[in-house]
């Protein structure tokens, strides 16, 4: 892997705390700080691309996603995403060819003590450089294909979908 | 200190993350945990009076903690409470006579990476069993007098009241 | 991934602190409990056959640690070793065959803020249910061969070794 | 508290973990970082004096460390140190007069997970400012008196000294 291009559209991940607004929001992306202070020994470039709960994103930000995506030349792709619609997304990125692109999030805030982003960071990156072209979902450890993946909200989980 | 009574209200030092919810709100209260994880050398009892954040504490709910104080013969108390209306809530206290009362909370939830909560815990913790009676507040590093404090929202940090 | 052997030798990854010895020792693997609370959907099983510093590993103990591997079913396989030798294990495990083998460990102590051990038990996690038979080294992000990698001690990192 | 003066001499509070050496030292003082980054209202400045497990502190540093104490017009002061030897430095602080002088320390690194050292910061800079001039010890939670604790090295506390 010569380099990771990370697209990142807000989610959980990125919550923060404002006291002052009693209130979290979606704040600066953490995953270029989390990989600088682990030291990665690979190049990577993070395009800021949405800042959004995923249940607010819309087929037009999925569109965005995607010829975000296209348009660079980087063959290792990581989004990271909400949780909510993180598979719907996946889906949309079904027509970029010639790419492994693997989304991921987190359940908590990385900013939280016990937080799954580090992990769930670290899930993708292992399977982005693993894996041939195509698009997959790292989430609570296992590699999902999105056509047979779906969160379990009330258990706040990712799990096989029957289908 | 033979022993120390805790009252908790809610507040931001007690919010977590629901993800399911994609919200935070205001939980279980986190200081017996950390005063047990920390291994203190004095007895405590944690009394969780309410759950709120401090913008809803009404003034019958500060009767309500006045009263819990007052019924209980320990002389230290450590109140939680939430930050917006802290200062309220310490003058409302005031009438209680022949106790110690220090009241803290945070600016971060407790279960937060570089949250001020223990910190702050550590500076009620202190000054309670070295003041004389009285109504104090615990907060960025100093011990206030409910009198001549205020919090000051846009910076998000407590400062004297010139008044 | 149906299920994955973790076997656990020791290392920085594990260390704790011990006051009353001013020491850090070798303690409980860390990686069963990391995995529980990040609450993962695959079922793991740990041996911890060893608890050493790498430095101290023996030729015996890196015949054990193959003996144990291939006396297993399992196909997926993650091993957490210290750095300083983790290379020369990952070459004795060459062997093993039909199996996919992760090795992966931590700079800093997994009780450690800013430790990498979550991150990289999650790239091993990535990698090990993305990869062919054979086995692999999973520390700095990376995915590397055994033959052609190298801790670099001085900058304190995993890099390619030229060779 | 116009502003507080902190001197620091070592100890497990400053403890850092080296890989390539596969051992920890005594790193930078944490105490002035820690503080920064939690905001506090007032002044502070450190003075690192000392870098020592306090098993190695001699007669001659404590002799150095009252000095320096005694030579600041500082009212408040706090003395960071190690935990086996904390009650000998501040017998021999006793002398200085006029000012109020709290030690503390930390059971478990700054840099671990789950340390004490916030908490432990937090009470020595809830006293500091509370009590009168004198010198005292800030650990477990407990304000105390230097002729009347001890470290119970076995339990790895602090607590009360029958004497």
């Amino acid at each position: 892997m010569e380099e990771l291009l990370i697209v990142t559209t807000g989610g959980t991940i990125d919550k923060v705390y404002f006291d002052d607004k009693s209130d979290y929001q979606v704040g600066e992306p953490q995953i270029g700080r989390i990989l600088e202070e682990l030291g990665v020994a690979f190049r990577f470039r993070v395009i800021p691309i949405l800042r959004k709960d995923s249940l607010h994103i819309t087929d037009a930000d999925r569109e965005l996603v995607r010829a975000t995506v296209a348009a660079q030349p980087t063959r290792h792709v990581l989004v990271t995403h909400g949780t909510d619609s993180m598979v719907q997304t996946a889906q949309a990125l079904a027509p970029v060819a010639g790419k492994t692109i693997v989304l991921t999030g987190a359940l908590n805030p990385a900013r939280f003590r016990g937080s799954d982003a580090e992990f769930n960071i670290g899930t993708a990156v292992g399977a982005v450089q693993s894996l041939g072209a195509g698009v997959y979902i790292a989430m609570n450890g296992r590699i999902w294909d999105p056509a047979r993946v779906r969160k379990n909200v009330a258990a706040n989980r990712f799990e096989a979908d029957a289908g």
